[in-house]
């Protein structure tokens, strides 16, 4: 179950305080990742490099996260047939507007399946959804994390109750 | 491989244009689906009902489209850790960026794989590419229908230059 | 008077500071609530639970807050004829445009009383309003919180104008 | 329950396309109304005029729409205490947006009611769920009124399947 | 010269730290003013008891700030012919937006002239620009700001220019 | 009362349709005006000709609409101390958003007087009311047209109530 | 001066009625080029293909136009030093501003000369003033053009005045 | 190649941290610049003696930041037929999306070469770009910039990866 399943790119390392997100719940969710750094505008022979044969090496599903013209997930989905997880990163003065419209409002047969801005976890428990389909015990995981949820809003909700009785 | 895969969701029949692209695009890939009406605010129960064992009724991946205040992909999401890709949907004063934030913007944990405004051929790509992590059938598709884009816009490209041509 | 009337949802405990002041405004006027923390998305079945029976309970109005994709309060409308009351709260990227949207575009049959982003506090004055047509000492609370008000900008009034005097 | 109950006001006559479907709900579920053309703008005292002693009238509910800076409910709001419900209309080159913002974006202590841009139907059925908490019978129709919405989608799903069938 | 000739109202004295820059250009241009806060929504009487026989007390022109759902401006050109100026003031989640498309989207027949968002120096300006054509003294005053407005740029550019010399 | 004292000015032919609704008004209002043509961007020359000694030839108010990136109304104003009214105009795939926004965001020091989007109209009232601190006849004929406004509203009106007799 | 020396790539053909515009605009100029269709994400190699060794071939300026999520001109920034230009164009729900965003908010390093949305027309101006540092010849035919421009308002405005007079 | 080719020019001195980042990569490209403020608005007669004989006096590209209203780039344009490359800057309410629309969408005929909000590194590059067309020298100086970009890109993946280590 350790082995490598999820790529993770970003077009800078200024994104990575927010990818880290993803990397974060992968880990929790016990799913392999690999994470690099790549743009579709300063490094795109080397993004174009990381997609070539990336099913052979046994990646399944693509993160990408980037900001303002955010080209990098619909980069990557132009060179793959693998799902790709786009993430819009807020950054400059639209925040994030431009990249989520740069990442969703893709061409018809390149999808990418976008996330909310700045949603980078979002984008790991989609690619464990995704996984779920083939990988059986990571649907069991899953929802132990959703009944995890419910049980810290179930918490929340007491604590806030005992705090409003008279 | 006609088998049922993808479960295909609208919020009102007048959403039914835009998501038979969805369907029309899964059967060129010779993939199955069910496709039905069903509304997050006004028939609730039914969408529970749907979303239910929807794992042992065979659906590997949900696709949800729906307009203006589109909570019918976010609110299945709620209720399964199957795949969710959601499409906002064009209607009314605001033109789908209502339902494209609507969809989009989900909180951390319940993630909804966002397409194009009005993207339902991207969806159901999107579907087959998640499914091809499974079928490798499907991967042959997909990379075949990538030639037959390279192909079509190679004949216009062609068809363009003799245009031009003194 | 002190009975339970009014209901106050939120979708997550980081929407307490905001929702609060909705509780405050109840309190001010003399109208019972409850308050409790239930999303949309993490506990769908503790919110449907929270609504059944809900007029039974006495409950009139029901306020509910959310932020980003902020489907919580139509959601509470698609299981209630209650009069529902949505607070799109400002948090993330798009600073509540996403949740104003969500929560106020409802498709027709279910309607959701939106009022501004972060307005609270006039959810509470709004609920006091429709209890109003039924409760007519609290008619009279509103119209004296209307006459505070004037009051209130008198008096900044007259500062400013003394401040303001050679 | 023909005696009025919910008094209905537009900015000018070119709202009327908009403002007769809220009217048209109100007559399906046998709540009475009257609608007049009323302009914050153009006509201010006869919007004051028509808000005085307007809980002596019968008027329990005031639905106001309005486009473009569409100051007609918040300036009922300002001088009544009744619940107003704001309905955002079309018009000119912001479609609605301004509309919406200008109705919505109220200050703390005059809350206006706001549903989506052209939602006038959902306008009259707040209306009748505000009245619902006075008026049993009303209650009644509007959950006959949510079975009638139930049951077309129903019907609707039942024909999409129906087509679909090979 | 120094008789009332502009009146500043602002809805909030919240909305003071911007207005009071109106004033001040009107200060160093010799204009008299009269600053007061008064609410298109709180204290609507208020309002239109200060535009009343606003000609009479010599008042000619009025400059309106406001913030959010910002009607003051346009409440008060609905009750005076006189020239109403509009600042729509950046309070909220929304930075204005609002403010100005409720304060510029007015409907045919009752104009506000409006200013950038926060924009209450011009505010002053275009008030002294007014009062220009019927009082020459004026003109001379606002060629003199142009001048030493020219003259500051001047200074800037001869300082950055020394300070780029090798 | 007929001499000239409006300049009406339009960055192009295509705002001829806009604008003519302008001089309509001052028309009926019985106020003298000039029309042309030119632009900020492709007759600058003129433009600044245009604006040389403009209050010797009599003109006291200039109206400037233009679209898209609208600077023909901040243009005029960078060389004039009359006051300048500027009508964004629709026009493009921005829909009149980004004349509005290049015509209302000035920055200190040179205001331009903004309406509406395509309100050439108001650009007119507006024109009057600055012509009616000077002179009062002007005020006179604003006061009957007001009441006009009033007029028309009360016959839609009434024309309304009869239709909605039973 | 016939030879080929601007490249105009368009990212589908639905984009040639309006990047057309652009060619026969340099037609006018008597500036050679070259038009292809080819898609950033639909045929990458292709795009890469023409980029490799442009400037040996004589191609000077690019120009490229896409919509929605455009791509195009960020793509082939990224593999060339020459200057290019992208036109956003509209096409899709967000009318635009999802290919302006895409075009324009370049990262640091690889930026895309942005013209308005749909302004091919412009992007070969833009191209021919570009060129203009390097041949004087287009200097000389720009100035032309821009003394039309102004002969063709002058006209225009001739034509206006004539039909105003009395 | 230190000869003076690029002229900067600032709307006001509070643009100078961002426009500076243009003149420092033009710095390290070897490539002479002039810099000054001066205002569309404020000081327009001065950017006129600016751009008459700019070609004589050596200047090859135009680099014009404004912010607001942001006329000054579309102005110069208006003046000359060299390429004019525009910087909106973000100030104030609107975060920059006003001086985006303002310096983009420029009617046909004038163009303005736009780069990202505050994107003035860009400006520098493009100006570079467009020099390249006519210095060979400029071209290997970018080509090298381009390769440090990718070694900077290629340094953080290293160390990304040595840190992800186990």
């Amino acid at each position: 179950m350790k082995d490598i399943k999820v790529g993770i790119l970003m077009g800078s390392d200024s994104d990575l305080p927010i990818m880290q997100k993803a990397s974060e719940v992968l880990r929790e969710l016990g799913i392999g990742y690999e994470m690099d750094i790549s743009s579709a505008h300063r490094t795109p022979e080397k993004v174009i490099q990381y997609v070539k044969d990336i099913r052979k090496r046994g990646i399944e599903v693509i993160i990408a996260g980037a900001g303002m013209a955010a080209h990098l997930a619909g980069f990557i989905a132009a060179h793959t047939t693998l799902p790709v997880i786009g993430v819009p990163i807020r950054s400059g003065a639209l925040a994030g507007i431009d990249s989520l419209y740069s990442t969703v409002q893709m061409p018809p047969g390149i999808p990418v399946a976008t996330v909310a801005i700045d949603g980078a976890k979002n984008a790991a428990y989609l690619a464990a959804e995704i996984l779920s389909i083939k990988y059986e015990e990571i649907t069991r995981r899953l929802e132990d994390q959703r009944q995890d949820m419910r049980n810290s809003i179930e918490e929340k909700s007491k604590r806030l109750k005992k705090k409003l009785k008279p």
